[in-house]
């Protein structure tokens, strides 16, 4: 039969190198969350299908590896469709299965809980460059925490974990679904049409100011809604991540290019006051001040060079968020490289009492690759030492060595014995390309 | 819709406490077997179904979870059988993976190739105590070395990692597959049952000899091949690994009990040698002086107190296997606690060439049920420290208290900051019970 050498279609066969910088930073991640106290946790990778395909995924929905059913379960001849056929599906994000996980568990989890988790997901995706059909998630939940504590602690570990990897000069993107909500109000669109409305907002990066605009009439939205719309965003929110402040008349940090890391860190609080007024009454109350106060600990706070921009361009595509919502934008990657925020009412889902949550999700595998194209060395762990034993040696003589062997990893070196090839030359220079330090020749008394 | 709080049937969530075990058993793994010079690696959790179904699994393939195609490939009408659905399924083991990857990589991979792979897999089982659908694999192959030092190298990395979680008095049962077809040959069988003869023999410790014998004579063996094969074996065989030797006048070890740990640690050589001798033409050259002197090294060199035993009943299942087999048998444990082998064919089918590999498979899920039951405490990771704030604080105090954390973190401490609850009595008791060992109170000025 045909064995395939290639794997399955989209995903990939990860390589000792890049395999070995990929365990560096989930050691690190390890490391910095135990520090700001989260729990690793796991889930199973396979999960009930209904709750896939419950509303919680958005577009993931779509892209889901179903699991066929099993046994006396599957009737091919009875089955009129898909559904018919599965019980199972490969989870498309760690947010879904973190609430089921919590209203499970939830008599036997301290409160508030805060919870690391390190897994693979899944989503049939087109294919493309730097996108794996399987790929690795890294995610911190903070659940029964209402405080804006709970934002806080994620930013900040988020961010301490970016600086140990060296990252610098990367921005912080705030906004609050709430205050996105308030912006419809107050222009007068429709309630059920606001999740419509962010949809297109959130392509101002994209398509810049006019063409949200002309999107928004092309739907049939009011024109006077539209224009109130506009007047709140302006030609500048479309360059608002590239490094350079669109802020004018800020307060904290208004120089364009790096200077305006160099500042406070805290980037458009004068807009947010400004809008803040301007929403008045169609603002719910508090918000501002709570997204301000985010804002200000967290820039003030922070073991990283980044800024924190208030940005009421964010939208973030998940419809289950209800408060702050925050995505990391880096200048040596286009996109955002993780993304979080505040889902207060999705717990409530799977066990009927709401419970304040918030998450922060990072790009493990867009991180990952950055570090890989900058040609990152991971700290050294000590030797690697090889010894090459000829054929004709004796048990003896294979004993002694590996004695030796044991005594080098005993501190903390990574030894190997292997046998001598005939070609001795090109085997250690192998060796040597491979990074080992020290190769050892044992020959035949 | 009904979502559903119960991980999938057979799977499990994992809470802190135990994940806390497993990621320690995680990390002393990768540093024990880096120490031996093994690189990790990883591939796909989804596998291209022919891979899975083509022959390498034995009873596993039935077991398999199966992925449905998407999009418009997946073509229900038209379906005839439930092969007409599906693409790709979840592994159910990492060395059909493993060879897969070399066979696709090899251009890349230095040879010896030391692969070191942690990963789940799956199986559709019946669900059991301790045995879950879903579970993690921690395997060691070495690819390339025909050499018996790959066979020394993977039982001592092995046993160095169990002695380190102090696991002692453990046994590594150890066979050739050469040597139980020269047994069957010698016998008489027919060679295309040979496969079938091993499998009546692996029931030795669960049905006793008398249990073989008959049910080799009810599957119709000649009456004088099965007494040729119960004379090389006996009622001792069904007990040999309950911690008694089964080998009268051995000369390395005949004491019985713990007393059987004491010695070189190699158990039934004379066993060997002797059967080697009975069986004369019909075992291969070589095999038995192989055997001896994988037995006789690894038990010198060994860092961990197990003894290694001959045992011509141990068959393993996977008829992958060409040359020495071997598996950890546990006091605490009735089965096996991992196991593996030399599969020198394997590679071929997918590369066209064949390479020498032998791998070692260790039942993470087992050992880290037995650490856990065992009440295991893993070390200390410095202190776990919580401050609680009161509602009341200003965002001056936060910040104040939020860089004391980050001065607590950044030397070692695991630090929580949280809303002091306004029944702070059963808050602090709770983070007592967590284990946190310093709580802070901050309160309004």
């Amino acid at each position: 039969m045909a064995l395939k050498k290639k794997p399955t279609t989209g995903m990939r066969d990860i390589l000792p190198r890049e395999m070995a910088i990929r365990e560096y930073v989930l050691a690190l991640i390890r490391e910095t969350y135990s520090s700001y106290g989260f729990n690793q946790i796991e889930t199973p990778c396979v999960e009930p299908i209904g709750n896939l395909t419950g509303g919680h995924g958005g577009e993931n929905e779509k892209l889901i590896f179903k699991i066929l059913k099993r046994g006396e379960k599957l009737r091919l001849e009875e089955a009129k469709e898909e559904a018919d056929l599965v019980d199972g599906g490969l989870r498309f994000d760690l947010t879904v299965p973190l609430v089921r996980y919590y209203a499970n568990n939830s008599a036997e989890l301290p409160s508030p809980f805060k919870a690391m988790q390190l897994g693979n997901v899944w989503r049939a995706d087109r294919p493309q460059r730097g996108r794996f059909r399987q790929f690795m998630q890294c995610d911190i939940d903070i659940l029964g925490e209402a405080a804006n504590l709970a934002e806080i602690e994620l930013i900040l570990a988020m961010t301490t974990l970016l600086g140990k990897l060296d990252f610098k000069n990367f921005t912080i993107r705030i906004n609050d679904r709430r205050i996105l909500k308030g912006i419809a109000k107050y222009c007068g669109f429709p309630e059920d049409a606001y999740d419509d409305v962010f949809i297109v907002l959130d392509k101002m990066d994209k398509i810049g100011a006019d063409g949200v605009r002309e999107e928004l009439l092309a739907a049939g939205y009011a024109a006077d809604a539209v224009e109130k719309c506009m007047g709140i965003f302006g030609e500048d929110d479309a360059s608002a991540i590239d490094g350079e402040t669109s802020n004018s008349g800020d307060d904290s940090s208004t120089n364009s290019g790096t200077g305006a890391f160099a500042g406070s860190g805290a980037v458009g609080l004068d807009r947010l006051k400004a809008l803040a007024e301007t929403l008045g009454d169609s603002l719910e109350e508090g918000v501002a001040d709570n997204l301000i106060e985010i804002i200000e600990v967290a820039a003030e706070s922070r073991n990283a060079e980044f800024r924190i921009l208030f940005d009421p361009t964010l939208v973030r595509g998940m419809s289950y968020y209800t408060g702050p919502i925050f995505e990391i934008a880096m200048d040596e990657y286009g996109g955002s490289v993780g993304g979080g925020g505040r889902y207060d009412t999705m717990v409530g889902r799977f066990l009927g009492t709401d419970t304040p949550a918030v998450g922060f999700s990072i790009g493990f595998e867009r991180i990952s690759m950055l570090l890989m194209e900058r040609g990152y060395e991971i700290p050294s762990t000590g030797d690697k030492v090889a010894f090459l034993i000829e054929k004709k040696c004796t048990a003896d003589q294979v004993r002694e060595t590996i004695t030796k062997a044991n005594e080098l990893r005993a501190s903390g070196a990574s030894v190997s014995v292997m046998r001598m090839k005939k070609n001795k030359k090109f085997q250690k220079d192998q060796l040597i390309e491979q990074g080992f330090t020290d190769i050892q020749e044992v020959f035949a008394n």
